[in-house]
């Protein structure tokens, strides 16, 4: 059962303001949540159609019906967690670190938080007009890497000219990434997806890179920013 | 103005079986149906709400209303084109091959139509129950790669028992793809998003090769099969 301000309390945290007020986000499915149980996340409260219930006043059974009322997905997945947001840890100043720019597709930064848990990137740093990580679409698409990656969400600006590190950006012009160097730490920008990264960062760039592209016809504009993001991270990595 | 025969064609053909016995598929936004026309694709009609209409008998003006009636979009884009499946092309017995068995996500179909472009890798082979390259998710998420890339469909183990190639198979416990030699000619097949390639297949694998993890945690299963495919094509060509 499943009472009237719970759902209006859970349906709230689909949007940024109302995860931020109340500290909370949700994630959705058996295999997610457990993921996200083992990785330490708080749990808030849990609501589930099937099984997996406990005695714990965190638990609450409910219909499908209700599931689908509190569900962010169009067809729930059989356990809705709220989990709390988890406090911000300490930021390194080394290692290979990837920022994004502006990227708004939730699916898009849901795939870099999962590369970046793939290829041990301990750091993601955000620009404020980033989507937000703990947006239930981002949430579902980190596969949940979301609990292994730092992220933070800061000024990109002040944030690359207080580090002192070679500052990488994926541009449509630079330099042949088969062909670079890739030092061990490094600051790597990805931009906005119809924009790429803003003129104030390309400003601040030491290297700017490119993967470039084979074949007769040169015609596709540019990569989907994870996939870009992916090879990027492949290539510091290898 | 559009008729009832017209929506109930345009509609008809987000279902396979109507584009394959139409010859038909849809295309929308004014980028996509200039890069499709661009690059020789018969166009059957189009339909628009806006500028962009001509004399030819093949435009029709439409109301925004009626647009969303024809578009496969949750908002449609202005203008939506029906062009002519194209006649197969010859295949190739040279240069890099992508194989996909069983890939159902039309995203991720798309994406990996868009890094055959941007590798030049010609042909993409598909298995029969791959998703339909002509269903609309998988033309806008190609981005107009579709017209440019070869793809068919086939019984995948016929195919490369045909082929006098080493057959590359991106799995869990393989040999690391960055210590891999990576020939000119060679066919690289991607498996289903949640069984990965199939027994049939792995038996007929020359050499099985995976992309190694990095950092201290070794959590995330495995990564989407687009930014997977993306790192071995990049790879390939580097």
């Amino acid at each position: 059962m499943v009472s009237k301000s719970q759902i209006k309390l859970i349906t709230s945290l689909q949007q940024k303001k109302y995860r931020d007020t109340n500290g909370l986000f949700i994630a959705e499915g058996q295999k997610l949540i457990t993921e996200l149980m083992e990785e330490g996340l708080n749990l808030h409260s849990v609501f589930g159609t099937s099984s997996f219930m406990d005695a714990s006043e965190k638990f609450s059974m409910v219909t499908e019906r209700e599931l689908q009322k509190l569900s962010a997905l169009k067809k729930a997945n059989g356990l809705l967690a709220v989990f709390e947001i988890p406090k911000p840890r300490a930021t390194t100043s080394e290692g290979l670190i990837l920022a994004l720019d502006a990227i708004r597709d939730p699916g898009n930064l849901g795939t870099i938080i999962r590369l970046c848990d793939w290829f041990g990137v301990e750091q993601l740093v955000c620009s404020k007009d980033t989507a937000d990580c703990y947006n239930p679409k981002v949430v579902q698409a980190s596969m949940g890497s979301i609990a292994r990656v730092h992220i933070q969400y800061t000024d990109l600006s002040e944030y690359i000219k207080n580090m002192q590190l070679p500052v990488y950006g994926g541009v449509l012009n630079g330099n042949n990434i088969y062909s670079e160097e890739t030092p061990e730490n490094a600051i790597v920008i990805m931009g906005n997806e119809a924009n790429g990264i803003s003129d104030e960062l390309i400003a601040l760039l030491s290297h700017k890179i490119t993967i470039p592209q084979f074949g007769k016809v040169q015609k596709t504009e540019s990569l989907n920013v994870a996939t870009a993001t992916a090879i990027l991270l492949s290539e510091f990595r290898r």
